[in-house]
């Protein structure tokens, strides 16, 4: 069938199941469950464990079980590797790796899905030779690409019923209080692990550092967690603290990073108390930054600043410029002390922050939201899960999330990026749909959604540089040209769930 | 039936349903279970209400109903009385009211038991006038008596299932986010409305005290909150400092709480990093001053002190004599501020501290318990919930939890109160099972349960005046009197269920 935005969704997949078609609206009930959980009642019992292959043994790991893993070690994450060989090791097979993120550093998973350990993956994002080996179709089933807020939602309802959750701990006590902020491999908040302890059938915390009871700083409480096993490291320090966290030197970018604070200015919602996120590119910490020098022209004071925290908002939120962060993961360092020292820098789930089936997430208080793209096609439809080769090589993380929650979504992106047009009839995989996304903010003008006329009135009136998207893509082609249609087998290799659960789109073999 | 300690329970109790005896066995599995929750995916939605009466239509208010609230504003509580009238104003009847703790202060209900707005109670602790019109038998249905972390496991196993949780907020910003520590009202940490939060099916924030978003110090989170409602005033900043917090002055109280020291030396439990807990009467804040003089003679620091936290605690943590305190409810304004300024002064949910049905409580980890009695019989049984005049004058609060929980736990007593014997043949209303409690200190001897020979041997060494509990009836019987058997009539009052859900004990009326 075809989904609201025109997708041709298959009405069931194979190793997926029914799918729900996108349908672009939100529903106002839905189910929460939890299931049967073993029972600690005795204080003699000790769930220290100094042995992860006899941990698997004990927790009886079967044939077709789904484990969990979070990815705030970004690629540091030495968890996810450690675990699966060791169920490599017992000839355990058709397992469900469920990482909220997966990073370059995760290419062992490979050789396990060649040969049969790994056939299926969910995850919220997916780079490196994971992303390249599931895009040539190794998995026996098709991936699951959520996004942050999605995957939470998934963890609630039951959808994404995880069997073990391993839970990367940078500390923990030997009750399994679990803490991000000490030991080596410290990476600040926890955001993205707590519907995995929450709903797991069985949690176990993988930790390199035990700390005295009670663990400071505990996020995850020892209510939720069966069993603590210590290992020699969980994780490269340098390896989680990685990507991109500087202000782009580039000038095409300064100048996009400019237009969109005129544009934000233009839009009426750089006020008192407004909220702000961004993402942790080059450009988009750019924008942070001349945004930075408006409120300081203007004399204006922002409420909060949310998602993955990077030293320069907490610079910002030091100096003044946001009352408060809104943390769901820590990017360096300083964000790390920041969050130990300041009481307005607060931590939140990946469901408080992004699922859209709870009471209220965080994205729906947001005013103002800058994000990528890959592609975005003449219907806004943004796609950052894949290249213009047709692999995969992202993912929506919070992309969808906040672009539905905010008030004004910003798309910022060159023109044309390694010589081939941003700007396309049609994205090659739609990650967040069109209509969540307000502007696109490039170098050679600015594109209003049509759904959004009072923005585009505003923009026009402030003497921005408006044009059609279309005009857009016109550009782009006469630059860079019209790129050629990809060719794609019928298999499908992931299916993308919108953060209701629905099916956006499907990823098929190149 | 006859549960295992030899009480007489109905196998059905019309009102409350069929009955699972009280076994003192551990069950290893159970269920956790959550139903259909109204999703907010809109960021234009508002929650805050400005009127509670309209707030309760919009609900759907209807008969039969079960409404919960939390007793962090103890005798200064608005919240319960001021929806309960706006309830009884609609014309709805056969309300249960799941409040953790009911005080002096909610008399009013008394009035709803009697015209039918109000049919049948939960609660952990009762005391006052609802409590005496309780064991009267004004209410249709017996009342239901929790433990502290009983209630929790009722509410996450969907054996206490909640309609509408009321959660009085000494502070709450626009979206829900819930903090105690700001506001006219602030009373600390919100240990017992947690599981309320987690898991009823509509969640109301009562609040005096809108913030700006994000709440500080937020303790319930938005994504569990339907809707703020903004009331005049939620309580009684005097009430809710109330209770005896002061060091009794008393010598016999003196007396009992220096040999409970030496009780506790001479068991061997009295080393670095131990564990403690004690109640916030004036006996067994006298056993916390004593305990420092010994930890200060010998040197020994401890790991944590839990329970509800008082002033006098908190010094002994700022002197370093605990490492960290775990609090589910902060007795007093110093316990509040230390709350907010030491970094290892941390907050647990009823869940966390004394729920039997998660994977592992704070009680678990408890070295040294302090309990009190109103009635302890030969098997070392302990009523905690009824006067020896058979009504209704309290509760088990934590007494059970955390007697289960801790390795040592010692019951402290005068032999006599009241010109009444402590120690009795059978006690009016089990509320701890003997099996729990390891030893009786009173002003005129040490009664070892014969269940912990090795106590036994090491206080004996130790030169303590050991004696057998017969010996002590005897001491009090000689003092007091034989004390004449109460009548009761068949009608059941309450049930008191222990912390598993099984029916320990029935109170009769008079």
């Amino acid at each position: 069938m075809l989904n609201q935005l025109g997708r041709n969704i298959p009405d069931c997949i194979e190793g997926y199941g029914l799918c729900k078609p996108f349908t672009g609206e939100n529903i106002s009930t839905y189910n929460v469950i939890r299931s049967q959980i073993h029972a600690i009642s005795e204080s003699g019992e000790t769930k220290v464990r100094s042995d992860l292959k006899s941990l698997l043994q004990e927790m009886e790991l079967k044939d077709g079980m789904t484990l969990s893993f979070h990815h705030h070690l970004r690629n540091g994450d030495g968890v996810l590797n450690e675990v699966m060989m060791a169920v490599e090791n017992m000839g355990i097979k058709n397992i469900r790796v469920a990482m909220s993120s997966i990073f370059p550093i995760h290419r062992p998973l490979v050789e396990l899905m060649k040969n049969g350990t790994v056939t299926q993956i969910a995850a919220n994002y997916i780079s490196g030779p994971v992303a390249e080996a599931i895009s040539e179709g190794f998995l026996d089933k098709p991936a699951i690409m959520h996004t942050h807020g999605g995957r939470a939602r998934a963890i609630e309802s039951g959808d994404l019923s995880i069997d073990i959750a391993f839970i990367a701990a940078p500390s923990a006590d030997v009750c399994g209080n679990i803490s991000g902020v000490n030991g080596p491999a410290a990476c600040g908040t926890l955001g993205y692990a707590i519907s995995d302890a929450l709903y797991a059938k069985t949690v176990v915390a993988v930790t390199d550092t035990v700390v005295p009871y009670p663990a400071e700083f505990t996020e995850i409480g020892q209510e939720y967690v069966d069993f603590v096993v210590e290992v020699d490291s969980i994780g490269d320090p340098a390896g989680i603290v990685s990507g991109t966290t500087q202000i782009t030197k580039d000038p095409i970018g300064l100048k996009i990073a400019k237009q969109t604070v005129d544009v934000i200015e233009a839009s009426g919602q750089l006020k008192d108390d407004f909220s702000f996120q961004t993402g942790a590119g080059g450009t988009s910490l750019a924008v942070a930054h001349y945004l930075r020098l408006k409120m300081q022209e203007k004399g204006i004071r922002g409420g909060f600043a949310s998602g993955g925290i990077t030293g320069y908002l907490v610079e910002m939120h030091e100096s003044g410029f946001f009352r408060s962060l809104m943390d769901v993961q820590c990017f360096d360092l300083d964000t790390i002390r920041s969050y130990q020292e300041n009481p307005r820098h607060y931590s939140m789930s990946a469901s408080k922050y992004g699922n859209p089936h709870n009471k209220g997430a965080v994205v729906n208080q947001l005013d103002i939201m800058i994000l990528g793209a890959t592609e975005i096609d003449l219907d806004f439809n943004v796609n950052v899960t894949t290249g213009s080769d047709g692999k995969i090589m992202g993912g929506s993380g919070g992309h969808s999330d906040t672009a539905s929650g905010s008030k004004l979504a910003i798309v910022v992106t060159q023109l044309v990026k390694g010589r081939l047009p941003i700007v396309k009839d049609r994205v090659t995989t739609v990650t967040t749909p069109g209509q969540s996304i307000d502007v696109l903010v490039t170098e050679r003008g600015i594109a209003v959604n049509p759904n959004n006329k009072a923005l585009s009135d505003q923009l026009i009136k402030a003497g921005l540089n408006v044009v059609t998207i279309e005009t857009l893509q016109q550009m782009a082609y006469k630059i860079a040209g019209e790129p050629n249609p990809l060719e794609f087998e019928e298999k499908i290799v992931a299916v993308v769930e919108y953060r209701d659960g629905t099916v956006i789109d499907v990823v098929r073999k190149v």
